[in-house]
């Protein structure tokens, strides 16, 4: 049995990771952590954990963490680079839901985030836990920089295009919507139900924190520096991801279909639909699948790339969970095999 | 292995039953039928089914249903007395998700359903699977007429009490609310998004179906003819029912957090909650639990109960499911442990 | 013109007083005042007035304030009693949105909203804000307390049953149903969309602030003491409330739908619908209308009465700028007359 | 005052257009048809409307829609052929809000809506209800065609870009989002709530009636044919569009600021927000407004423009109402004042 710490659980992601862990045949629950809610029992906080969980959040300490073999952080960005080193010093393997360790270019980081990156060694050997592209290093990586939400979705649509060189990389558009649930669960105003609800809008369109990461996977992908311009929006619903991405093709007659079916097929949790599809975000609600259809629009030279996941999974806890899998040599799919609630 | 088949599977408790069954450690899904999907593959209809599903609806064949251990009829009201005779013949099990064999008295059940009842002798031996209340007969039963969803969650509500003889039988009151998914499938305007969206309403006030279901289950925990208020409102949301259910007290001063305690001590899908506690219906979507929290209101001598379900689960599939672990011998919980999708 | 001012404005019933306010024909909007946006323009918080209203919020002022004719309070309460005094002694006339002048028992309002009442002498003068029942008071009032929402719905469903001593009035049910907004626009956990949406669940079981103020109204139409269980319910939308009655008749064969008819037949914004109807709250979404439905459930001796509203308009901001009609001699209906947004 | 009837009073458009124009001081609501539900009071099916709108639905007669001034389709295609040529006979004035004189070129009329089109004479005559682009012509107009809910969007977004020759007319994207309200009021599986509801999907990306719509338009902007991707999606709310607009810009460096503010400086019902806004639907929620927000993405030479409306409004009835007022010589904004319903 794997024993798993997680810091910072009274989110999201948290919960997320709790369901998905409490269910995970190879893993012992140690510890969660939270400095606000100490001593209070997790199913208090998340009623739908009664009689599944019953820890209680603890103060974090290194004591308790230190004798973990895996520990993820779903912590607010900054506070991984404070507790990585210690806990990776104590021989502890860590799984990272934050932005910290997610670009190379620590100055960039700064420029984003808005603060000095602390660790940027650590930084350096940071593994970027996208299977899909990084599977072999992450099975040994010490450290996971979990992706974020956005970057999942957007890179999974966009790299089968880019690894084939199969567009113009410069004019690349990704207009992606998210449920509410990408914007955590402190209380704001504008993820209030009386804001969010029955509204559509864009944000972030001067610029979001997930743009540097998303235009470094597809950087690699493709060989060179591309052009991206990625335009968020907030969708009146609670989970889901929707990317619609936009490439020009440098030859309209190619056969995109099969281009993406052979680039996913070996890959447990992309699933290339038929020509013509147009993947729902509830088809993977709860679920850690990510779902693409490719098409044509008519009188154009465009490629159209729709891709859908779950935000809190695929796009965070499942992903993790994914990950660690693959860093304990268990079968990837492990604790992973639930399909999405529908209706 | 259990092989099961499912009639009538193109609606909410269609999918939801295939959602559980296929996760199932202990059934093999055998066929699927549906008349106007047939040669259609499932994850066509249900694309979180996609890679883990891979039947094609066939029309209902009593070859193919003949073969199973246990059928599960999803269907509209009517066809189960038409199909019911032939499997039970085939010596097949056979649970009814429909009413056809919920009323024992079939001229009542004639009256509300506004059609003959040509089984009548079928109704007399079919069990009305709560096991709360039937667990025995469940076991043994070749024919389970399953609940309803909102008479599962108004009897599992009043029982204690009126076991107990602790309140006025003549004065239950039962507000309920349930998703729209209760509605079902097929498309009506009334349940467009588009009306039933920010919109909240009562319906049947005239006199809901679920009326005499209900109320035959609460003659036979009072032991005499109960008085009972039934209204059921549409709630703007996907799944979930919430009874808020009002009974007054003989004795003001009874312990009923005790009572309810008590009584559902050792049932694994009841969770009676803390004192003061405001069961939510989210907490548990796509999950078999009841929770139910009991308050005494102040300057009165009523007791309010607060009783959630999702109703497509423990309203529907998963109780089913739940019915056929007892009639097989399993333990009650398998395949029904995963807990609540929150948020 | 009535030079107007409101107090409080960056909230839900502030936007939907300016809504009103700037279209009604009669009222000059000079004030609009909040201490955390002072300075900012109000099209910058509601963008749905760019264009139709051009002030800029500005910190309370006895100058600014004390020159109009009518100021409204839409403060957090306590604050209106702080406020009040000044503002009468300068010969504005006030209408308070908030909960302090609701009560006429200055101590039981003390014990619900936790903190002394300093005006016990404005209290008592005050006018309890609810032309169909105090309209001839309303007129003359220079202190106005505006109804709470659940409490303008729930009396108006009641008061034809009490006025006419047509039920047991020791049995009264109140379970009532509302949208998100009521809960106000500052940032809470609880009404997020992730939260808050999809979800159903009661709250204030154990006692809500607007039971003291909803019993005050009834004892008043029953010329004697209620005994009433008031359960609210947290419904997934932005608007409306929904109030389901119950009632022991006394002559279960009275002619409710006569009874309602009658008393509500001069009253511009009570619509009793024709009976077996369901009343909507979408079909009062931003009206000032209040629409009524009475029943008699089958085999009961109760009443069953549905009402619904606008929590934001006939619960708050509408009724408000009717009884400001009221005071200034001006038509009832002015500037209320547009209908529900359906869909 | 201007006698007016509706055809096809049963849907959404339908409902808006009754709501606008019993509220417009100029019109007198003579007539409203609908085959299937004549002999019905309108407010039995819109019950928003009772006490206000007191019109029986009719059956369609030359005779009662002969003597009006101005007749409103708002019919399934290829309704609106069939009745205007004697409608306009009469004298009677046509606003026909579906899609059948829309395209000038009736061929492709015929390709994409799949049936002949049998009045191409009046095609060529009907005017494109735009009134930011064809105002002039509009006034005299006998047959104006109501522009589609997504091109009037998509329209005001682009067309100043294209008008000032500031981008590349070839590399023009429009990722739009609609409310389910587009997609009618005839019950279809897909916008059931359960379906629609907690979801986001793209639709049509084959490609979508409204696209030879918008090129047209867009077409005639730019004095030469454009090449453009538009790609729909459904979003989880009743009411508004938002469109996503990419051009890739000639000069990076000039003022698109300057350029929107200037185009649409006298416009009434087109706001373009400061520099840097996100336009949330909400903001027009009931509203004719359109507001516009210009950007330019970080790191590239994209214009971004991002566009809303209520699609029931300013996409369907209210435009109609604007496109009468402009045909009967009032002032444009006559009944269209009213504010969006925040929240």
């Amino acid at each position: 049995m794997i024993s798993a710490g997680i810091v910072g659980g009274t989110g999201y992601t948290g919960v997320e990771l709790l369901r998905l862990l409490a269910a995970h045949p190879s893993v012992m629950l140690k510890a969660i952590t939270s400095r606000g809610q100490a001593g209070t029992p997790v199913a208090d906080v998340f009623p739908n954990l009664r009689g599944t969980v019953d820890l209680n959040f603890t103060k974090p300490s290194q004591d308790t963490l230190g004798g973990c073999d895996v520990v993820f952080l779903a912590t607010p960005n900054g506070t991984a680079m404070e507790m990585a080193p210690a806990l990776l010093d104590q021989g502890v393997r860590v799984i990272d839901l934050g932005a910290d360790f997610r670009l190379r270019d620590v100055e960039e980081w700064s420029r984003w985030y808005d603060m000095p990156h602390t660790c940027p060694d650590l930084a350096a050997q940071a593994v970027y836990g996208l299977p899909e592209c990084h599977r072999q290093a992450i099975r040994s990586a010490r450290l996971v920089a979990n992706p974020g939400c956005y970057p999942t979705a957007v890179q999974l649509g966009f790299i089968p295009l880019l690894e084939a060189g199969a567009v113009d990389n410069g004019s690349l558009i990704a207009d992606a919507k998210s449920g509410a649930s990408g914007a955590g669960r402190q209380p704001r105003q504008h993820t209030l139900l009386c804001e969010a609800g029955e509204n559509f809008h864009a944000y972030g369109a001067g610029g979001h924190r997930h743009l540097p990461e998303i235009r470094q996977g597809l950087n690699e992908a493709a060989g060179q520096p591309v052009g991206l311009v990625f335009v968020p929006h907030l969708v009146p619903m609670i989970r889901g991801i929707h990317a619609t991405l936009y490439a020009r093709l440098n030859d309209p007659n190619m056969d995109l279909q099969g281009l993406y079916e052979q680039r996913y097929a070996s890959e447990p949790f992309v699933d290339v639909m038929p020509a013509g599809a147009h993947p729902e975000t509830r088809s993977v609600r709860g679920s850690n699948m990510v779902r693409i259809a490719v098409h044509r629009p008519v009188d154009s030279d465009w490629a159209l790339i729709l891709a859908v996941e779950d935000n809190l999974v695929k796009g965070a806890a499942g992903q993790a969970v994914q990950n660690m899998n693959l860093m304990f040599g268990l079968p990837e799919t492990t604790g992973l095999e639930s399909v999405g609630l529908l209706p």
